[in-house]
């Protein structure tokens, strides 16, 4: 092995901290051990990285890595129809690996998507998958040879995972429940994917580098799934599996204009997702789901995992069947649409979608079908402050000190994200009891004004802006609300893009100082090229009731 | 009004400490309060109070104080016959409600179970739906006419409430969520039943006094809801609501040998149930439920309440539509035995339940119905360390300082309950979630033993013993292993009574120290009377499918 293929060169246009030197000489044992796994034929030329532009999604079907066959089934089909095309045998599960691994391994160079990247062991599993099929003329499950990838902190045997620091890796010697479904069901593993220090950035920046937007680099893919934003997003997967307990699936989802899904909490397992539990669940609950570039997909990976009832094994989930995008609804169905929550304003090509989507649906030909209202979130400022001491019922010090502890340095949203809660330090069993019945008095002021306004679902912007220049975001409030409430949440793409120089209003009146500073980073930076999804959302446990009314909206709001 | 109506006797054969004298003072005026409502006519004759009998639960039907017809009401009506006779006008609400709130005063007087008693007012609601049906021709809902009794620390209008202490009593100006459904389906309210200091005995001694057991009166209740228990037995209530996060529902009701139902968490609501929300519920959580004499009553608590879907209003609910007695099973169903939990072997009248019950299931004529094999429940002695740690995550210390700070005096089963806790004082944040993790870990185990030995439901005991003698409800592994694990539970009669004399087996062993104490505390009393319920559980969430197990085994136990 050449000395070159021992160093991967990845788009990275800005930097972060550096620790410790010893820090930073076993950071850069990982990065090597994982670079001499990238053979010459699979790395971009240097120059490109050297000089990217500023939109780097196309490169994958045109650097000529890739064969036309392999760019058409890693662009021309979603998870349901690279099942479909595998078990009719259009497809063998090795091809359809080796595509996906190749398409991953060239994303990450361009965006930093990945932490590992096992395409060997992906090709294994898929011959087995193949001879399977031929064997026994029939598929093992209704994933045959899907390529799942996964996000970093997920258990995934054989590989590593962490829980959002340097000093927290581990190696996995078991999947954890949700991958032993997955696997048991014909999905194929290919790579895992970056997130962020602590897992709480709405970015993903880690010890294994920053993730950019494959629509532009100079903005983030969003966090803390940002990975699998990304690599979605480059085609280099087709269905990743995220988690969300503030954001974390439907914003890198809604910065990478595609779908992500965060169910109800306990609708889907999370066991052994974490070897360390997670204090701030003792008020907010983390949900895991799928991120992926169809609504069909988001159900297929809904209903082939549901349908092994895995709440008689994890006893935390609840037994309700998956019915989905096959759920009828009342009709009109009764649509709120959010302009604003209240507290921030979006950026102007935000407010252009949620325009966009209300005109659509306002339109008189679908007066039997929808009834469109505007619909205001109780109290979004308090929610966000209240949601963000419940992250952190220590402080964020013990995060702090596992971080230090191997010279690894802090990131600036670590530091931002700990901020409400630091003063406050350490909780008390007590304190945490009272947090808790803030929450519950929140939760049912929350539901009273949602009955009060009358609606089935609400359709309102997935983030404050469509997507954000790197270490900028703050304000988490569009998203972690549906934390704190347990609703579920739909992002899915719009056909509307960021573009030059587009302005806010003249009459736009600051609706809080965040909302003010929302402005300045808007002013501060071009968004060109990033895509806007908007957030769907139902009442806790009506997961169901929400895709029956994806169902119901896919042609009107040309959902793919 | 004499000066004799100002005291009213309750049989009291075993006293408790006094607090200080303020204290006396002021709980002899709520004592006075309660007393100036009962007119003399309602009396039982002092000398009865004075030499009572043992078992004191029929003297309400030949005391004389009722009426044949009054007899008649409160003793062949379940909850379900009660609302169909009123309904097809073969009995008035308000006749209905005066023979209750009658035979309630008389059980209270017997067995010291009420805490408020408000026969004026039960009638002013049942004349108002006597009139409802005159009018209409159609009841107000379900419950139209039956009255309920309702736990002391349920919050219903213009009552009081306290939360097991004489300091935490305020007045209730709103009924709570789950009260103000029952209200609004035609239930008639008459009065509120004892529960214990701090809400967390197995018995029921609070600052109204002690709950006796009707069967027996040297024997407890039950607890936390032993007023509900005793009423019931008593025949003075049909139907009552209790909570249950240790066995408050099913020990009482085991007791007194009538039904109760701790359904899984979140399936009834208990919003608004507790002023001061209470910190073991980070971990352990509580349920509310029917206590009452039929099958069929607690299927009618359960179809009418959830009828409402009150989940769109506390969102903490889970939206699994009831189906109860009508759900159906696979079959055979297997059944778990559950002879002893391998910590505490239970005494010998329970042990005698439960080889009655196997018998009986094992004839050979149901060998299609039903699959019996023996049941051992994962690590009881476990469990039971573990949720005593939890109930009192700050060691005790505030429900202390809230009792003694009225002068109130700590009762001994206080003391017992907060020891496992209180050497480890006001935990923190990080260690509340620890216990946390510890928590979900043996959840995972118990599931993981269930499935392994591969039952649908357990049949179990109650409680270590049918009863207890005062002041010696000191383990409750039977009931607080499911709420550790969150499963529903059961407990149904059983034609078995205790016996005089009952020894344990000559090759007895102890199983442990709590075991031989067990042993020890049936050696130093006499049981005679006390009834025996069995425990039937099922998984979590899978109240439906315990009470489509309920429906087959109904006529083979013997279940009315």
């Amino acid at each position: 092995m050449t000395a070159a293929s021992s160093k991967l060169a990845i788009l990275q246009p800005k930097g972060f901290p550096q620790g410790t030197p010893e820090f930073e000489q076993r950071r850069g044992a990982i990065l090597e051990a994982f670079a001499k796994k990238v053979p010459p034929e699979l790395r971009l030329p240097v120059d490109l990285i050297a000089s990217p532009p500023l939109d780097v999604s196309n490169i994958p079907s045109t650097c000529g890595i890739l064969t036309p066959r392999e760019v058409d089934i890693t662009e021309n089909y979603d998870a349901s129809g690279l099942a479909e095309a595998v078990a009719g045998r259009q497809l063998t599960a090795t091809e359809v690996a080796i595509s996906f691994s190749k398409r991953s391994i060239i994303a990450h160079q361009l965006t930093c998507c990945l932490t590992q990247w096992f395409m060997d062991d992906a090709i294994e599993q898929a011959k087995e998958l193949d001879d399977y099929l031929e064997k026994n003329g029939t598929t093992v499950g209704p994933l045959h040879g899907v390529p799942i990838s996964i996000k970093e902190h997920i258990p995934l045997a054989g590989t590593y995972s962490s829980q959002g620091s340097f000093a927290s890796i581990v190696l996995n010697e078991k999947d954890c429940y949700m991958v032993s479904i997955l696997r048991s069901m014909g999905a194929v593993f290919y790579c895992k994917t970056n997130q962020p220090q602590t897992i709480m950035h709405l970015e993903s920046t880690s010890h294994y580098g920053r993730t950019l937007n494959p629509f532009n680099i100079h903005l983030s893919a969003g966090g803390s799934s940002g990975g699998e934003g990304a690599l979605v997003a480059m085609k280099g997967s087709v269905l990743g599996i995220g988690t969300d307990i503030g954001g974390s699936i439907r914003c890198p989802s809604a910065f990478c204009g595609i779908y992500g899904f965060k169910p109800t909490s306990y609708v889907l397992p999370m066991k052994d997702y974490l070897a360390h539990s997670f204090s701030a669940e003792l008020n907010v609950l983390c949900s895991t789901g799928p991120m992926c570039r169809s609504l069909r997909d988001m159900d297929l990976l809904m209903r082939s995992v549901l349908a092994v009832k895995p709440h008689l094994l994890d006893q935390k989930l609840i037994p309700i069947p998956w019915t989905g995008l096959k759920t009828s609804n009342t009709k009109p169905l009764k649509i709120g649409i959010i302009e604003n929550d209240g507290f921030i304003d979006p950026q102007p090509p935000v407010k252009r979608a949620i325009a966009w989507a209300r005109e659509r649906l306002s339109d008189p030909k679908y007066s039997d079908t929808f009834q469109v209202k505007t619909f205001k979130p109780y109290n979004a400022e308090e929610a966000w402050s209240m949601i963000c001491r419940m992250y952190w019922l220590d402080g964020g010090q013990l995060a702090k000190d596992d971080i230090v502890s191997t010279g690894e340095p802090i990131l600036s949203l670590s530091d931002w994200i700990w901020k409400e809660a630091k003063p406050h330090g350490m909780l008390n069993a007590e304190d945490v009891n009272q947090l808790r019945a803030t929450r519950d008095e929140f939760r049912y002021k929350f539901v009273d004004s949602w009955n009060e306004q009358d609606v089935d679902i609400v359709i309102g912007p997935a983030f404050v802006g469509p997507a954000c220049a790197h270490d900028t975001a703050l304000y988490w409030t569009y998203t972690s609300l549906y934390n704190l409430v347990d609703y579920p949440g739909v992002v899915a793409p719009t056909p509307i893009r960021t573009e030059a120089k587009e302005q806010y209003a003249t009459d736009y009146r600051p609706l809080s100082e965040a909302c003010k500073h929302v402005k300045e980073l808007w002013e501060a930076s071009n968004f060109e090229g990033a895509p806007i999804d908007l957030q769907i959302n139902a009442r806790k446990y009506h997961d169901n009731e929400l895709f029956g009314a994806l169902a119901v909206l896919k042609d009107v709001l040309e959902l793919p």
